[in-house]
């Protein structure tokens, strides 16, 4: 029996390793491989390639495009490439060979944003530390269905609760946390890195421990791409029921689902609303519309304003119902921005109208624009501003 | 405001369109198309590519590797393949261009196995409907971490858990189902649709409302690559203490843990266990030592004995323990083997073990190997098999 012991070992360790040999002609391929210094090498065993070029989110942007960068070929066949020091974050990229931009063959390490998939890796150090799994407490990641009436579905969605939740008695203040446009249920979770933002910050005393609840804002959809009967289809850009007013209309589903599933304090004290750019429009939107509901709100990247010719109820009355906020015991209104977001100026015209109805809010401007970059930041500093 | 809204369409939809256009020189590329006959194509847009291939676990093997099918490019640089009728199942193939072995870069649907990422689809029908999502209620997947005193660390596992769990007061019983080597606790919720499955089967009143608890077999790793303070390593083929042993002892840790933190119906009648390869190695053992515990036994594809000098007194006395696990109220031993599996004949010799004490099992035969094809296959049967 012990050669059967032994051919399985055979078959496996022979699969990942010739499999590879064969088709690469050597050994294995680490890439990326992160140095101390925050420089970064990626290697593409590609002996028959003609062009092997990279391209990630830490390059600049060339109007919408990013520019590939060439990776350089040496007489084996191996193409590499390393990148000046990087600053502490979460990066994504991808490798394009003679033309096909797809992911890197050495890296497991993928996150999908709307249609299109990266390979990731992270750079230590800092604010990064918060992005990476640490040996701290950790909590439970959930994907749940509930029922939505006022969508005549059932939907899903992402909840985290922290480490301890299950057995102990306590009640938790509640953070609904709304992805942008494109995005999803799986948005926050992969490339927003929720879960190890918030194990993180508790473990550290940083955060209270509370429940996020991660919902999809497309009210259209069930549920993410290949997660519900639509099949394993090609996703796009969902822009239909978006930002009409449906999102704002049936939150409650949500509230609803959560308050009867989930050991919940309640009351605007233990009740918090953010999201980025779409996601910060539903929350200034929800937030103004369920009134003495949620003490902190967070507005990301906001948009603001509907499209023209929306009639929806939930677009009336905005500075009204602001008013009327900042005066229901608001504990924290957050609005984060970056400097280059195409969103800025936007921003600014709000930022005029809250100052001339007196509102209390807090502006934090940081560099860079519409990025993921900014939003993990964001939410790691709103998240430990909250409920105490 | 309006323009605003407006950047913020133009943004995100030109940025998914225009940079692959910038790249690709067209418009979107839909790959794979599965055709209502069961063929499917596969297009990869690369003028600049000299030779693009396509390599998927439907083609045969050729010694230990497979070797990857030409795509034939037209006039405007569009490769394509288009397969026979393939039956229904989930496959997973990689694209090879200029020798460089990737994923598919027009779809987003990928499942990772050891250290290797597929891209994958489904072709629908008979079987294969079970592991699509369809409209039917949907469980609940968490990923947890529990205590293991045993191992010495916190470690984490997949709970899928029935629809209506969190809002009925029931108890249910619980299915313990565990991975080959080189999986983890990753493995069966994705290469081996198990909440798709459940959510199907029981839907259609073929199975149980049941828990379904997936371990991590490599009891030397806290988590799944990735999911642990290891950070974002290179996965490898894990070997130490996958079969020592220790698994096996310190399975308790894992039902400590499921039996304090779900309504669990207790007692062997309402307690399976199942696994593929070393999962079924580990089926056996842990069965056999933990008397009484255990009324339904799965066994797919299963390695029965311990690697030579291995001297753990879990693999002592076997045929000892499994007589006493024969008269001790068993309700199913049910052994699942392909007629092509490497590990074969190691279960015919292990049947005629049983056979000489008389023990009751039942026997199912598949035709191929050592695949994910026929462990969805097992599961789909020994789920309807349990607890009635």
């Amino acid at each position: 029996m012990n050669k059967l012991f032994l051919a399985l070992l055979l078959l496996f360790t022979s699969m990942s390793i010739s499999a590879q040999q064969a088709l690469f002609g050597g050994a294995e391929i680490v890439s990326p491989e992160v140095h101390d210094n925050g420089t970064v090498t990626f290697r593409v065993m590609a002996p028959e390639a003609n062009n092997v070029q990279l391209v990630g989110d830490w390059m600049p942007m060339d109007g919408w495009v990013r520019k590939p960068q060439a990776m350089t070929k040496d007489d084996k066949g191996l193409w590499t490439l390393t990148t000046a020091t990087l600053s502490p974050d979460l990066y994504s990229y991808n490798i394009v060979v003679d033309g096909v931009k797809t992911t890197d063959p050495s890296n497991v390490y993928m996150i999908r944003d709307v249609s299109s998939v990266f390979s990731v890796f992270i750079v230590g150090g800092g604010k990064a530390d918060l992005y990476k799994v640490n040996n701290v407490p950790h909590g439970t990641v959930a994907k749940r269905w509930y029922d939505s009436p006022g969508n005549n579905m059932k939907r899903r969605l992402t909840v985290y609760t922290p480490a301890g939740y299950e057995t102990s008695k306590k009640d938790y203040p509640v953070f609904y946390l709304l992805h942008g446009m494109g995005g999803d249920e799986e948005a926050w979770i992969a490339l927003g890195r929720t879960a190890q933002i918030m194990d993180n910050l508790i473990a550290q005393g940083k955060a209270e421990p509370m429940i996020v609840v991660m919902t999809n804002g497309n009210v259209a959809q069930q549920a993410a791409p290949g997660e519900s009967a639509k099949g394993l289809y090609k996703p796009t850009m969902r822009l239909d029921h978006t930002m009409d007013g449906k999102m704002e209309e049936t939150f409650k589903d949500v509230m609803t689902f959560v308050e009867s599933n989930y050991r919940v304090k309640k009351g605007m004290d233990n009740t918090a609303i953010a999201g980025l750019s779409m996601g910060g429009f539903h929350s200034l939107h929800i937030s103004r519309s369920y009134p003495k509901t949620f003490g902190y709100v967070g507005l990301f990247s906001a948009a603001v304003k509907p499209m023209e010719g929306t009639t929806s109820k939930f677009y009336e009355d905005m500075m009204t119902s602001i008013k009327a906020q900042n005066k229901n015991g608001l504990k924290l209104y957050w609005i984060g921005m970056g400097k280059t977001d195409f969103l800025y100026q936007g921003m600014v015209e709000y930022r005029k109208e809250l100052d001339a109805i007196n509102m209390s809010y807090e502006y934090h401007e940081s560099e860079g624009g519409h990025t993921w970059t900014n939003w993990r930041d964001y939410l790691s500093i709103f998240a430990t501003r909250l409920f105490k």
